[in-house]
């Protein structure tokens, strides 16, 4: 543990984020989410038991969302027809609000496969026991301005 | 994640306690005690931002405590002298009680740094992001009956 | 060995199972399989002198089939041409319907080259030592709740 | 699988049980032995879900007994006041009669925390699931004469 | 080395023929064979010193030829206009005899750049010290029957 | 880089300052000191070209020193008839001064080869580029409370 | 460190330019690039907290720049619309001009994914601590002549 | 070393001549050439401060050159236009001389792009210290005839 | 394969035997001796099949035996009152005296225990096939005078 | 290579030299000297082929003899009653006066068992092709003023 750090990072997690540049993606994955095969070319970190928003909470403190593109952050689109609700979507758009002035405004959709596809190019996966469902987030780090 | 079984355990964690035999020990650690340097011959499990009482309550679902010995689960010492107070002693003896009929009987202490010494040899130890002070446990695996 | 965890499941199966996410899959594959070079990009964990059925009986009590499509388990197709008999393929059904409503319903069948290549693709493969022919199964995951 | 090799023995432990020369010893151990522990400095050979009595007969198909010691095969004795009765002695000393023509004769005891200390330094140590107490085998192999 | 198998098996060697299924090539390659550059992406054993006959001899003990297929057992075609002799060729059809009902039948050749491509694609490489020439032999496993 | 850290901690610092628990010691060590050899049992941490001061006041923001001892932070004695100056000495106190309430209080000394003996059981150790002569220092990570 | 060779160059940074032959190319990166995922098949190596400056100084103490190339030096060139300064550019052509005659004619852009395509094939990428934009540097080696 | 066998080649180069068979091809590059960087699927073994000439001459001691091909031994084609003078290949001619009948004959040229291409594809590269320019060769391995 | 080296010598064995300096030593061990449990601090180096005279014959092309001590060579001296005969020891010291003008006289034995403790000192064990008894040598590399 | 560097000296090599610390030791060892088995515990480096005066000069152009002690380069003592010359010491003392303004009198000896023991603690070993006699040396690394 660090002074002034969220506990929850654990010192791999902190070490990954530190390592990321300017426009590199990470995934905050739900329970269900195939992290480790999806992840296969990129780094898993296991956050077994966490839920995505404390987790989602904690890395918005130390690193800034992308300002080069719109969408900086983008959950997984609910598959059409399906009826499904996404409360956890609101939680996810209060916590940026308050780490980006752009709040909701820089949250996009990606379409399920799509996203699927996105999430092996990321350089790393956190998987979590977030057991809500079309629960995950795809980040896209910015410039540090220390 | 998998059916029946406390999301909190991890992939590597729930291979851990099934590779444990009767009588080997595992440590759960709160947060500040030096999980890696005290685990550089044995397994090191991160479970940052996690309390001890709730990993404690998982683990015991999956392993019996040895009823070979009278003291399977074991504290850490209050240093003589030491005026603090250690009110999650109560919470982890009521987890024992749910799990074990023993209960708070089979919980014993071992002076500060021979736990250390122990902790030493144990098979694992977990690092967890508990903030609570003296709040480390050790457990002695017991006989699995199917 | 874990309390109410069948012993037949090594350390290392059981973390594979929990690493596994909603639609990835996994081969139990018969004794003549060729499971390691089919499984270079898989994991593959051994467990010779062991039959199918008490794997996929133990395995469907800590995982769920997928529901998101229509047939979650599959064999191999027979040959066309090949008079063989596949006996064992009830067995497998009756033991899918002690843990998913649908029963057999959610078996189904893949061309045996066509399997080669799924197999290929799946998270990990099983080697076992059983006799029957005809006997590989492939699982897809569902999602947990719990 | 190869052809009159018993199934049960997996490809690595057919290459251990090569490999070893004349008066290395391999453990055959209960679902509860600490097997891991025991065995760090050994090579571990899971075999969950067998029971020790199977794998005994295989393995002693292809490794003889060394005829140097009087007892090649060594139990762990009962620690003294402990009521248990340990009736797969019996089934064990019914193999090694049907390898070795000393049979029960060449079958020794060693006092508990003596077994562990010579488990630490055998070449290898399999990990069964046998559920039976007292269970635990340490075999001491011969000259090999084509 | 172990009762009733052939010494010149060694560890390794065992290891990977049972490791291998149904339908998985091994070659035997002669002393001048590329084998190392060939098998980059396949096991490759090293045999030097040993001819070609008493390994195939040695290894049609443990493995049986694929019955599915015509040529289950392959040599490397001479090139045209290559006036060499391959007296090795008879030696081999003498062994294949020895362990295969259907004879020198089951030999088939496959022309020399082909060959290297099926090579590279086997499971397992053995490099010998074979001086006599064109004698690589590409073994395709059949099923086990116990 | 991470927001509000020092960009002078590089990912692999930052892990390791994080794994370090209470009482755990890490040494920044002058240019000229043996890292890599008494570092053999420890983690090295490469800072070629960087100064101690810099990373003496980037370690302090983000880790207490030990206030369960009285010298949490040391310097290496000057060898008795050394007549060197340490003015680096008064900058380390002062950088200190900022962090600690005890200020150089705190600040205590080994005994040279006293100190090399303590070096080799820390937990890392950091090689910076720093010219100044006894210019060594080993730091004990207090109880981090957020 | 050495005699005469710049302290702010490690051990293994020294390696790899030692190691560099002619036309292979090094990014020095300022520290938003995205290093690590740039360099998966490159050998990235850690100089955080360091500006460009003082390595590029240092490094061309060491490398010629390729006289066979007329830009062996490249800079990332500004996005078109981009009203961004780039005074770092104007240092770097005074170093370049202390170490190769052809001073600022030998530093040519290159379009920032194009930089990016580049940056993936070069052989090593220094992931250093400069806060200065469009600060990226990628470096042609040259012959050496002794 | 090893008697009668040039003390230049050294254990691990040794080991490579031996490992190659009949048609594979390695090259003996000069100190300029980016070994490291085209060997990335190769083996590159290091021959600092050592001249091409000896290493030609003491690995034509231990390996035969190709005799089914014509032009088993091939050097870096001069670029049209450049004056450079190439006086190290008569050099390499007497050398080869004194172990193939066939002399300069079997020394051919390879365009520079196609060399830098087969290079690639070598299974060994060796980096000398070598400073005369267009000094690579590259030997393709004969049959061994003992 | 190379010119002029016995093939039975694989490239890793000529490898060692290149590495190893004088006063090293080598055991040639026969197929019952424990060569990977006492090899498990050496380099154990598997020649399967084959016997100890033509290994010893080839090694001794390759390495002197050492001159500064009486008896470089040793075998495993018989257990008193063990009355097998030992013939090989015959054609071992007839090997040895075309290598070495001591010939037999340069021959020693060493007691079995004692022969086990310096075993497990040597630089690399060889396992052999070798189906005779206290067939076991043990040798001392002398000065290369090339 | 690079430029004003010995290209004697390998990327590795340079490495190495730039790790070390005050007082840490490097042997260049002798082609006869066993280096590979007293440097199980250090980092051994193949410069086969090379005498030692070459490499001594060149590492005496990056790092300074150590200026603590009396005698910061050794050499094996001859041993009693050995006739042998050894000129080679005359050479070295001429290198060490080039960049040592102590000349010989920096150059120590060390009885032969007692330098074994020393080596087995130095940082690094370096084996060369040195053929003379007692041509070992032991340098340790003094204090880099920049």
């Amino acid at each position: 543990m660090l002074k002034g750090i969220p506990k929850i990072l654990s010192p791999e997690l902190l070490k990954v984020l530190c390592e990321m540049g300017h426009s590199d993606r990470i995934v905050i994955a739900d329970g269900n989410f195939p992290a480790e095969s999806m992840g296969k070319d990129a780094i898993v970190i296991r956050c077994d038991g966490h839920g995505v928003p404390e987790l989602l909470d904690a890395i918005l403190q130390v690193i800034p969302l992308d300002t080069y593109v719109d969408k900086p952050m983008n959950l997984m689109e609910v598959m059409p027809g399906d009826p499904v609700k996404t409360p956890i979507w609101d939680t996810y758009k209060e916590i940026v609000a308050k780490h980006d002035e752009r709040g909701a405004a820089c949250v996009g959709n990606i379409e399920r496969f799509q996203f699927y596809e996105e999430a092996k190019k990321a350089y790393a996966i956190i998987a979590t026991g977030e057991s809500a469902v079309y629960a995950n987030v795809m980040l896209q780090k910015g410039v540090v301005i220390n």
